[in-house]
């Protein structure tokens, strides 16, 4: 389980007052981020882990300045995917969405799915 | 059936060289957005119709300039809510994306489902 | 001059009910895009143009749904850089917002700001 | 002075592969809204604070994963409106960018500016 918190923007709102349903997928991506060191990925230049499927379920809406605390966990992983659960809650504890996002290992350059390297493997073995 | 184009900008493209996986929830909000008169929505005040489940499948890769094309049709409908189903295929006739939203529609004061006003159920009929 | 229009959409509306600054600048970079081809530029490979200022003026709020005319015109060139300006006006033809970017033309190694290339000259020059 | 510190995250980069020049104009509101409680200004409903200009000045390229920190003062205030500085700079010490907004304090039903309330003179006396 790995932990992120962050706090809803102005621009992650929309003029229905509430957050745009969007932001949820943003938020998610920057938890991602803050476990796993894409710029690593993308820098050494032989794989990408491109998303190949991402679902979200909004329980609650989100409004300006909540707190929100991500949980991610990892729900599955193949012999060349992984599949990442989230869920959100604001400040009073209460669910405000779950979601998922399943991760595809590619070779850069065929854009071929390729076995999942270790380093990859031994990084979300630690969720 | 409803279709709507536009073009992969750059801020919707990410440092991997491809379109950020939450652009296309960008692209299909604006895709219903362009059939749905939404601010018709919020400025008679009396129900919101917020996203309570979206979902995409990233089929290839998108980049910057790619002319997209979406395809939205009803998927579904019930009592008081409505289904979404949109297709994107780019220049080359490729599909990129498939993606789906749910939409629910609750009073704005209470928050609480309600049964789908005709105004709503004859504009998604048109689909 | 080049035209670009487009139409405000949720996600750029934050929940004042208005436009979210930031949204000016996403539009007038839409409108650069719609007329000088940065995919073309970035496949080449040999030079980048990155934005070295930009500034928006806010003269009425835009709201969702508003039909925004950009109008793009060329302020200035100099030997390694050029000014593009920006008039965004709404569907009653009022001012909503005047913007300006200065891009400057630099070496993609070293970085360093080249003399403006031909090709780019010569395209600014059709404004 | 107010300090904010952030991380670049993937979807404020793009396919040139560093940061796209909007990402500036939201990591600075974020900085704001982390110093001055916009939500309490929106839930209270006398007045808006809208932004009525912007403007950024790119130092040197943000790429994924760098680490930001804003620092922002009061620039300069005037009867009904406040000007905030903001210098970004990144883990080795760089300023990045450098970014300045004016807000004006308007009556929230006529839009029409006002004298600024003693909260907000207060809160940004702070600075």
């Amino acid at each position: 389980m790995h932990t992120y918190e962050t706090t809803l923007r102005l621009h992650q709102t929309d003029s229905a007052g509430i957050a745009f349903y969007g932001s949820v997928f943003l938020i998610i991506h920057e938890c991602y981020e803050s476990f796993f060191d894409i710029a690593a990925i993308l820098n050494e230049g032989k794989y990408l882990v491109p998303i190949v499927h991402a679902e979200a379920d909004y329980r609650a809406m989100m409004v300006l300045s909540d707190r929100i605390t991500v949980e991610m966990g990892l729900a599955d992983t193949g012999r060349s995917s992984y599949t990442l659960a989230y869920r959100l809650t604001n400040q009073r504890g209460e669910v405000v969405a779950e979601a998922k996002t399943v991760h595809s290992v590619v070779d850069r350059k065929s854009g071929k799915s390729i076995e999942m390297p270790d380093s990859i493997r031994d990084r979300f073995a630690k969720l």
